[in-house]
């Protein structure tokens, strides 16, 4: 090589070439400013917190997950969310879910103004027991008064979206892979007791497309639409891209990331973080399907919480992009 | 979480679920001497060399390219061709290829007895220049007679097998985008004059599936076999297993890839290396695709690598698995 390159005309982008058999446009639920920073070592001033998410929402996400209403002792990282949300909540055009584990997180939840709410389910007893303390049975038992109590106060022209995390929909680190059946009856549990939308995690980041397209089959024959789930891939081994293209091709429109990859950090020894933000706005911008989010803005965002945080980003697109252009 | 994970039985592997419409085996052309070497700031001894493509054979690799026989003064990283290709090319059931930039290269490695040789073209006018000063044509015609030599070197049972790389087919730094007609004839001219095999390279990582389905398309549209093709992504943007995916819906069945993502060092300000092979293998092993590759004795290889170039793997299945098994 003789010469530097110099920038294109226009930055580099991906070129945009559409694929048949794709969602026109994906609703990207940002989760980086909660299972983000839950999963970050040095713990957020509220304040940071409350420019992250202004700045995500700046950058054109439209569903951002602000924090969780469980108990400070078991997720410090998130203590302030009473003091956080209402910092937060009049964003406009933007829903705010908030994660709820029980009838006491979802009160103080409501009585911020929180109309999206979310419970945290497992596919497995491992893991039911080691996050929750109870069986897979004794968690949704647990959660059924809490999404009916979300229902309940509910207003016609004021509704109250339930999202229902599934844990370990693939794989569990102490029972291996987890078989698709057990999957799909915690699923139509969470639907029965009202959940309005089912996010289907890959906690240990261990799915293969195949995977993903079977399981997202067995959903639709068992009477679950696909436009009520979401996918939650982790990056763990770099599958979750193209996990996500296999469920975009089944026809899954709404798609978890967390900005810069938030909630991993490159330098542990295990990096489990979640599919960042930006290198799947970078695919669907290349395949021409509408996110509308700002990439420039998003990776600038996500530079910036890197700096916060003491540490890169693990998110690929940040880090090739913040060194052309930032 | 109240308990830390113990390994599942078996030790973490994606479970084993087929995908439609895919190759039930995939030839995997391992880059990780030559093209990642090549892109190391760390020249590695010969031995070193050496060891790694014997280990890569052990772990069930069949395609490695070994070196590459350019002027030392242009790549001072693989000065030691000579030295290096007589220590592995005595290995059982293992192809080697080995780039030859010109007829001088070419009958350097002819007289070694290397049989599969590969020549380096680009599709844009200003990637041509830059590494090679020329224009594309100009390229052409030099790899023309460098090709025909190659063949007419063969014996009917001694054949040799001549790769065409070309780079820069989506996105080039210079000139942005790609147009895929441009792509296309020069696809042509190297088939025209001989090659056997195409690899398609994403050289700096910009492509998306819808991108990587219309090249093959197109390329198909004007006589192109696809089991003439393979592709080459690299991760710059953590594109690069999607668009593998994508190009195996499309039939394609040979992919390059690098051991532990050699050429792209992850503190790098710009991550730009290929593919790891380990994210591949996790990737077709989870879809029941056959490769013969043992992803333990690989993940091992390129741990071992990484301490011999002083900083760890930017493969996201290495350092997954190094921190659980190794």
């Amino acid at each position: 090589m003789t010469a530097e390159p110099s920038n294109p005309p226009g930055g580099p982008l991906p070129m945009v070439v559409p694929a048949d058999g794709l969602p026109p446009r994906v609703r990207i639920h940002e989760v980086g400013a909660r299972d983000g920073l839950q999963n970050e070592k040095v713990t957020v001033p509220t304040e940071v917190k409350a420019e992250l998410v202004h700045r995500l929402a700046e950058a054109g996400l439209t569903t951002i997950e602000a924090t969780s209403f469980v108990h400070p002792k078991w997720v410090p990282q998130l203590a302030d969310a009473e003091q956080l949300f209402p910092r937060v909540r009049d964003l406009e055009g933007v829903d705010l879910p908030v994660l709820v584990p029980n009838a006491r997180g979802l009160d103080r939840a409501l009585a911020l103004g929180a109309r999206r709410v979310a419970v945290f389910a497992s596919a497995t007893e491992s893991f039911a027991k080691a996050n929750l303390n109870r069986t897979v049975d004794e968690a949704l038992a647990m959660f059924e008064p809490v999404v009916a109590r979300a229902k309940e106060s509910e207003a016609p022209d004021d509704l109250v979206h339930v999202r229902g995390y599934l844990s370990m929909c693939f794989g569990d680190p102490w029972e291996g892979p987890v078989p698709v059946p057990q999957v799909v009856r915690v699923c139509k549990a969470l639907l029965d007791m009202g959940c309005d939308e089912l996010s289907l995690g890959d906690t240990i980041g261990v799915a293969t497309p195949g995977h993903v397209e079977t399981l997202l089959r067995a959903l639709n024959d068992e009477g679950v639409p696909t436009d009520l789930l979401a996918v939650h891939f982790h990056d763990t081994y770099g599958q979750a891209l193209a996990n996500t293209l296999a469920a975009l091709r089944h026809g899954v429109s709404t798609v978890d990331a967390s900005a810069g990859g938030l909630g991993g950090c490159p330098y542990a020894k295990s990096a489990t973080g979640n599919l960042a933000t930006e290198d799947l706005v970078w695919m669907l911008q290349g395949l021409g399907i509408e996110t509308g989010v700002d990439l420039g803005r998003l990776t600038a965002t996500s530079v910036w919480m890197a700096g916060q945080l003491g540490r890169p980003s693990p998110s690929r697109t940040v880090r090739a992009l913040s060194h052309q252009e930032l």
